[in-house]
Parts: C-alpha cells; structure tokens; sequence
C-alpha cells in the first residue's frame, strides 16, 4: 500500500482484530447511551477484577489529554497544583490543558524520565516550610507516567515510596498508562495492575496506543474518589453517547488476558531494533526498554533514513543532530523490523 | 437478542454498514495521526464539496457537546456570551459545559423549539441601548440546532434572517447539527448543507446520531475563523489520536451521497408512529416532522409501554403526566415500528 | 463645586467622616501585609461579635462582585450552579462573572425582586426528579441580595424558609449584603446581622456603598466553610496587600454601632423622595422601603429631570419610557432632597 | 507605638501624605462612579503625559496579582503561554493565578532575577522549530518586573532587545511596575516611563507599594490594545465602583513629579543598609541597587535580629541558613535606619 516503513507511532492503525470482531459483532445490538448500558458494566467489572479494586470506579474517555486534563482538575482543589516531571506529557505535549483547566503544573527535574520520590519529597516539604506558602501554589497531586514519555519503568518499590509520600502528606498519586500494555508485557516491569490499583488514586488503563480504535480507561480505585465524575465528563465534553463502544472494545482487551500480552510483539521488535542501532554505532537518547526507541541522527542519518522510514520527531539538540522517535506497536510485524534493521 | 422494542434514542447501535465496512478495510493501513493523515484530508475534502465551501477548516471530534463547547468557546470572546433557545441543547443538557468554559448562555424563549429572529434582534439591541451595557454579557454569537431538540425545523427565510441579523450586528452564527442527516432526509426541511455554508460561520455534521460509531464534522465556511483551532482542541482533550477513525467512517457517509438519505427510513418510522399515536389519542407535546416524537403519557400509559418499550424520558408535566420522547434512526426496521404500533 | 444634584448612585462620595478619620490616625502605624496584622484581626472579631458569630472567618475584599464570584466560585462544586432571581445582581450586571469562573446561573422569575421559596423548591425538587439529572446543572447554592436590586427586603419567615430548604437538600445559601447598611435602618427590616449568621452559609457586609472608601466584609459563620480561602482570594487577584486599610474602615463602621445606624438618613431621604414622587402623579417601577426610588419618567420628564439631576438609568420599556434610579446615601444631605424635590 | 523595628515590606503603612491630603480634599464630592468621572480622567490624561503616550488606555486596578492576572489573561489567546523568569512573581508568588486564569507560565532560567534575552529568543525559536509545536504551548507574552523580584533593574539595552524580539516574533511584551517608583529613584536606573511606553505594549504603574493606600495603574501604551477591557475588569471582580479614589490618589503622584521621586528616601536607605550589612560581613544573596536587600542569616543571627526586626521571610537555604528581605519605602525615616544598622 505504501513503500514506507512506518515507525512513527503507535497509534498508526485501527483495532486489534480481536477488538475490531467485538464490535462488529455487537454493532447492531441496541444499548442504553452513556456507559449505563450492561457490556459498558461488564467491561467495568472485567477491569476491576484485573485491578483487584472490586469497589472502583471505572470510566471510559477518548484520548489521554482527556484522562489527564479530567482527572486532575476533578481530584485537584483549586489553590492546588499536580508534581510532574518536566519532562511528563502534561508537561510538554498537551497545549497547556492542565493550565486550561486552571491548575499549575510544578515540574521537577527528570532522571531517566522518571520523577524521584526524593525529589518530590523535597518539594513538599519546601511548600510546607515556606513562610508564605499560602501566596504559593499548594502541591496537590503527582502525576506519574508508566512506562514514561521515555519508554523507562518505575520499580515497585519507587512506585511504593511515592504512593507512601503522597499518602503521609495528603497528596492524590495519578498514574498515566497510555502505553500501559508495553510495560506490562515487558520482562523488565515490576508494576502489575494489581499495584496501581493499591498504590494510585486514580490511573487509566491505554486503550488508543494498545489495541483500542479509541478510547481509554479511567479507574478510580476508591468509590466515590471523585463525586459527579460522570457529569463532569458531561460538562467537559468528553462523554461518549455511544459509550458502549468504547466498552466492547475494553471488554476485548480484557477477555482471556489479552491486555497483559498484546504488547509482546512490540517490546521484542523494540528489542530487535534497539540492538541493530546499538551495533551499527546509532547513539540512543534514553535508555529504555519497552517499545520507544530514541535514536540520535546526523543530517545525513536524518535525511537518509526518513527517506524511507516514518519516524517520529522528538526534538533538536543545540549540535543540530535530531533526537527521533521508533515506535513499535501490537501490530509490528517481522518483516517490517527486518527491513528496518536493513535500512540502518 | 432482547424481548424489548429500542427505541429510546438514535444512538442506541453502531455504525451503519458502510461506515463499518470502511473501518475494516482500512483497519490495518498505516497512517498519521491526529487527523494529519491522507484519508483525514480526502474526507475533509468531500465534506468541503458537499457544503460548497472550498475554504472551509473542517475538524473531526467525537461528540456534540464537545462541538458545541469548544466551537462556542473559540468563537466567543472574553465578555461574551452565546444567545439560545432556553430549550437549546447547551441551555439544558450540556451540565453547563458552555459556563465552564467560561461564558454565559443568554437564553429567550423557544418557539417550537426555534428562536424567533424578533427576539434575537430585541436580545441583541436591548444590549446596545443598555447604558449600562458594559457591565453586561455582550451577546456575541448564537446558537441554533436543526433539527432542534423538539425535532422541528427552521425554514430557509429563517436562517437567512438569523444569518443576517448576526452579520448586521457583529455577531456569529452557530449551528448544532447533531441530527442533521434526519433533517435532510425530512420533506419538509428547507436548509441545505449549502445553505449552512453560506449562512453560519460554523457548524457540525453530526455522526455519532446518523451513522457513526462515533464522531461529528466541525465545519468552518472561511479559512482561519479561529486561528490555531487544532491546538485548542488539543488543549481540551478532545484532540483523537486515530483521527483517521472518524475520517474513514465521514468518508463513507459522503461518499454516494449516503449523508443525504441515511436518515430515510427514521423518517418514514416517525412518521408512522406519529399517525398511530394520534390516531389513538395520544397528545404529543411538539408537533416535529423529523425523528422525534414526543407523546405525553398518563401513569397507566407509562407502565404499560415502558414495560415492552425503551423509550427516552423528557420531562415531567405539573400534572403528572411525563413526556417521552420514541426516536427512531438509520436502523430503524419496519417490523419493530409494527411492533411498536401494535402495543399502542 | 457643581451646580448638579447627585442622586446616581450610593457610592458617589468617598468615606463617612468616621471612617476617613480612622484611616488618617493609623495612617503611618507599620502593619504586617495581607490582613495578617492585629487591626485586621480586631476589625475581624468586632464583626464577629456584631453577627453572633464567634467561630466565623472574615475577609475584606474590595467590591461586591468580587465577593460573588469568589464565594460562589468557592462554594459550589464544578458540576454545580447557583439559583438566583433573573433580577440578581450576578445574573445581569456582573458581566458574566459568575459564568467566567465556570457556574452557571440559574434563574427563577423575581417577585418584587426577591425570589420565593416555592420557585426555588420547585427548582431543586425539578432536578432531583429529572431522570436525565446528571446531564444538567445540579442546583448547589442560593444567591440573595438583601436589599434586592429593586431596594425590597425579604422578610425573617422568607429568609428562615429559604435557610431550611438549602440544609434539607445540601445546598448552601449566600447572601449579598451590598447595601445592608440601608436595610438596617430601614423600620420595615426584619433581619439583624444576628440572622444572617444564623441562617447563611456565607454573607458579605457591604462597605462600599455604605461609608467606607472600598472594601466588603465576607463572612463564613462556620469556620473552614472554605479552606484555603486566603489562597483563593490571592489567586483571583483580590487580596489587599494593605488589608489594614479594609479594616481600619470596618473598625470604624462597627464601633458604638455605626454600621446600624449609618443608613438612616439616607432611608429618610429616600422616603421623602417615594412620597414626593407620588403625589406629583410619577409611577414607581417598583415598590421599596430603602435608599432606592425608581420612578418611571417620559421622555420630557427625563430630559428637563437629567438636566439638572444625576439619577441612574435602569431599564427602557416597552414603551419609550425609561425606569430611572434615585440613590440616597448616608451622605445625603436635607438641603438635596428639599431641591430634588423642588425640581420633580 | 511599638518597639519593633519595622522592615518587612513596601506596604505596611498608608498613602503618602500628599496622596492621603487628596482623598481627604475630596471626599465629599459627588463623582460618577467606575472610573467614568472627571478626576479619573484628569490622573488618567497625567499618567499619559508622564509616559509620552498620548492615545494610551489606562485603568485603576487593586493590586499587583490582579493587573497581571488581568492583563496576561487579555493578551494571551488561549493556546498562548507568557515567558516568565522562574523567579518572577507571576511563576511562583501568585498562587497561581495565572494558570488560574488558563494560561501556562513558561519559566526560563533568572540570572540576577532578570530574563536574558537570548534565553527568551532560545524559547520563542525552540517553540517554532519543534515540529509537534501545534501539540505545545506557544509563547504568547513576556513578562518583566522592574525592578525584579530581587530589587535588580534591566538596563536600557536589555529592554530594547526584548521589545524587538517580542515585535519580530508577535509577542506582547508586559512589564511588572509594582516597585516603579524605587527604579525611578534609583541612579543606576535607565528606564524612564517613556522608555516603558515606547517598548512595552502594556505595563503598570504601581501604587501600593508607592505612596498609595491601594492601587496599581495599568496602561496600554495603544488604545484598544485590549478591546472592552473594562467589561473584562468588571466580570474578574476588579472594578471599583469608587474609580475616583485610586484616581485622586495617582493624580496626586502625577502633580509634580511627585511619582519620580516618592522612592528616593527608600533607595538612600537601602544603600545605606546594604554597606552596613557588607561592612559587618553579612553576605547578601542579590546584589540589587534599589529598595529590598536580601541578607543571608544564620540561626543565631536570625534569632537575634528578628527579636527587634520585622524583616520578610525569603526562602530557606539547603544549609539551613535563611535569606531574608529588608524593605525599605517613601516613609523609612533615617532614625530607623540607624537604629538598625546598630543592631547588626
């Protein structure tokens, strides 16, 4: 269909075929609107028991902006702010929607993509002892990605100290799984479902980048976490008439444990790929090990490989070389990464 | 699949075949995301055609109350506000998306569910007369749905007056076309998709109700109405990673013309339904010609219907009574209006 | 200085003379920022006593919209909005502000200004019975001004019946005080400072139309109604650095009772105006007790009357007429209300 | 009055007595309200003569925070940021009020509390070149204080350099004049107003902290560079319905010149404190010429000093020492200063 390879993203195709079967199979069978239809609960209740959170509240949203923007307004108090790290997507790649909603986000620096509980510990306890604390912006929230903007993993026990921190100190823990299943599949992950629902306040479960047409899932672990959350998705947008649809498609992911291994492909063509930049001298940018490759080009790399590869554009380094992004997906195939690997 | 007649609204199913059939076989193609894609363009380009607007900016999202929120949010200025039917989507359904983002809904009385061009040009020079004027909201844009949410119509001389009194006046028209294609498929409709066009300063075909799985076409006539739309929406959440999602399935709907008579079948339903129900007694709350019919039931009525038949509830009467509102849609078939018809 | 009588407004002149007075004495005495210091705290507590009160928290803000929109801002939840007559001073001539922090107004129709309980019964029992609820905008507060924009007062049985509704259905009730100081000395008032802060969940003591040079008092009978208010104040841009200078003027307003009786000749004024307009044949557009007179004059009468009269303009009819406003103030002065009345 | 020294901020007493004689002269004059009235037009017409630009709109507002709330609020479009130092008060004093109002804050690196032009032109340029720029927030204003939040002054160069790359690149430039006076009373000054109308395309004059009991004057050197500015002062709560009370207080610091000089006293002080504190070997963590000097203590010095001496708190060191603010204003007198110098 085209004679590109296509590495830009991982949110270049449609559905999983399992997922894409779910809906065709059930497009015609009438529902009730707005996720109070019977495949929307079911959907609910297969990711509660993935979760272990047999009490939480489950909603299905559209995009990531959308979960983070939504979930952090929702769970912030208006004189509060969310902890991110400066490199965190709502730090940089969301136009502002945090701000939008009217909150500051507080960047920290970032070690591998990731923030450190010591970090964050030292910005609360400066807020607490500041004298004028109350002229400032209060942290309120810290927002974590996994895997991160990076493609890097929080350990548990990381994960374990910043849900410690936020707890002893009256802060909510939001984590952001846009790309949730290539964490999950890959052999370096400690982070099981079951230890973001014990450890987050709220989190939401990739579907867009994992499988999904669209859509995402929101899960507050304690009932009741966020009062009126459904007319607050109202009222910002973002809910689904057809929520239903959004439904089979999580209820696609979450049959016979496909969400845990849908990723797999993609964390070895990852794998495959970051090992032939490696060899033929490519330096990479992060040091990552699920489905991001961040390969730094020269000019000619540049104009060479993109001549015939779909990669996307990360950012300029002051020398002028480019830092790209390789992304692989559910969908990568074989072929595709030989031919890459060729091309190098 | 279920003893029970659906017809509690028209977004009760998926996608029309066509739409779904586009999907599946683009499933698998790569393209670019956030709507930057080829097919994102072809789309956008037919629904240019379709509306006799070359220059038009079109944008694909995912629901009506997003549409209507952001569109009136980018087009409104600080001090504005947005003047509507008090029966007007965004004056009653929306959980106040529209104050949300910050401006009031200046709302007159509906007529059949319609402004009268009178009172928005009485809405509008009351302000300018108003020596006080600048410690009031300044209307600076109104709202229109076709059909309305009554399921009536405007009429060409309408729009037209509208249209003008707007440009006269400084102000920009707005239409909500959640429900259009069962405008266009109603004998009695005027308006054209040329004629919104060439009379709003924006607009939204809506999919979700009229064959989409999900998904609306927000419609710009000139170029540049709101600079930089795309990074608000972004900024609201509302951006779709897959744009090229909803681009295949509004490909399908105008290809063929099909936007222009998939709404057939919900017409010709309505109005049967519409001739039993008055032919057997019934009172109906708005007299509308498209595929909303809104019959007022007695507590007996209630229990005996609703028992066999979902429809949507509208409101509550002083006097007990409620009003329902029976949708019918694309997928409407023939023998579940017999069936319906039958339990009158 | 002018050969004109003002009667435009109650907020024409500076400060009563023992207000500037008490501003003039402390003028050079070096006070902490921010209303931290110990003038602000005695200003605070007299208010305190003056309202039965003694766990309240008090804050001066600079002007009456300012108070709304932030007490109303902080009081309701985002899924909420407030009930307020469509007479209200925040649904028309507030420029939105209300809408611009995210709330929308809901209004109900005004009886001689105020609203009645049933209507607003009506409203809350309307959405708790609507199965379409979380669609809509939950009603979350009651707004009151006392005196109305139209100069009327509720009376005590109104204010305890509006009281109890708000606890029974978990709303909460505020109520603007711009012009209080005319209600307590106006013979027809029921309500005492005592009242407001028995049956209010948030008030705010007028100051600026009533003797200081700017400044309102805000009052949350229950201590932490909103916490972090101080950091909501600062956020909104409305903390005074010199918070000192707010409440040496409140001190002063509330030594040896001023307050109570600072209105009185303004009330007597405005009597004698009411009654002067009568007997010359001038209909009033609405019936008050306080410093508001609002006659409706033709066209010859308002130009020969604003030849040499300051009044306020209110409203056009229908008719060509116009609905003028006569303010009087604690400032005004026998020898003005003998010539107003001269000219009329 | 006290035994207590008193050097913890600009604003801790009234208005000059040349500003308090005005108030007092005019108190009882009749004048229209919101700023409409003559005496606000008279201060307004000198402030445009004292900053050369003759077409300027100028507005009183309260304080600090709300100007530049206010002002970047109506600058920005909503996918705009403003660039900022990280130690400028709209980054980190303001309880986010900025954020509040939508917008993010882009903080770039101080050096000696200023924003370096080459910095400012890295971010506008890295912003334009990142080819996802339309999924980032785009600089849309930069922000000055002058003098800085650590007392330091840009030169002229500085001013012009980032006036052009503001011009070339679309950006409106905002200059922070909370402490004007104490800039124009400075010998290592090189900003005059006219310089400010001439570069800025919107600044303020600041009066609380400047002989002012309240306000700030907001000007923009272009008329309608914000159209219907004042319906937007009035929706944030910031208008005074007393206008003319900030305006007698600016006129009175606009009569001869008064403005340009008020702050000498303060700088004569502060120069002498600052070789006192050198002398005795206090380190000072900015080496700022005009009226703030920031101390490094330790504990014990802390204890000491602060037992006789109102100083502000400015942040903690790692080392557990802390910097401090000593303030000096237009009413230090040098006995206080003496009296100081011999407790060190």
């Amino acid at each position: 269909m085209s004679e590109k390879l296509y590495f830009a993203s991982d949110y270049m195709q449609g559905a999983h075929p399992a997922v894409l079967q779910r809906l065709m199979e059930n497009n015609l069978v009438p529902s009730a609107g707005y996720g109070t239809d019977a495949f929307s609960e079911a959907a609910r209740e297969k990711i509660r028991r993935a979760c272990s959170t047999p009490e939480a509240d489950v909603f299905f949203l559209t995009g990531g902006t959308q979960c983070n923007a939504l979930v952090l307004t929702a769970l912030l108090k208006p004189w509060q702010g969310v902890i991110a790290a400066d490199s965190g997507h709502i730090s940089v790649h969301e136009a502002g929607a945090v701000e939008c909603g009217g909150h500051k986000v507080i960047t920290l620096p970032q070690q591998g993509g990731k923030l450190r509980p010591a970090d964050v510990e030292g910005c609360i306890l400066t807020w607490q002892k500041d004298q004028n604390r109350d002229h400032l912006v209060m942290p309120g929230a810290v927002y974590l990605s996994h895997p991160t903007e990076f493609g890097t993993l929080y350990t548990l026990s990381e994960l374990e100290e910043l849900s410690r921190l936020c707890r002893v100190n009256g802060l909510t823990l939001y984590l952001d799984g846009a790309r949730l299943a290539y964490a999950l599949a890959c052999p370096e992950n400690e982070l099981s479902l079951g230890d973001l629902g014990r450890l987050c306040d709220a989190f939401y479960i990739g579907g867009t980048k994992c499988g999904c047409l669209f859509g995402e899932a929101v899960v507050f672990p304690r009932h009741d976490t966020v009062p009126h959350f459904f007319s607050i998705i109202k009222q910002r947008g973002a809910l689904l008439a057809k929520g239903f649809a959004a439904a089979h498609q999580f209820d696609a992911l979450f049959t016979d444990g496909l969400y845990g291994r849908i990723g797999e492909p993609a964390i070895r063509a990852a794998a495959r790929i970051r090992e032939a930049l490696t060899e033929k001298g490519y330096p990479l940018a992060f040091d990552s090990p699920t489905n991001q490759v961040f390969p730094i080009l020269d000019e000619a790399q540049y104009t060479r490989l993109t001549a015939s590869v779909k990669m996307g554009f990360w950012e300029n380094l002051p020398d002028g070389r480019r830092v790209m992004r390789i992304a692989t997906g559910w969908a990568t195939a074989d072929a595709e990464v030989d031919a890459l690997i060729a091309l190098l």
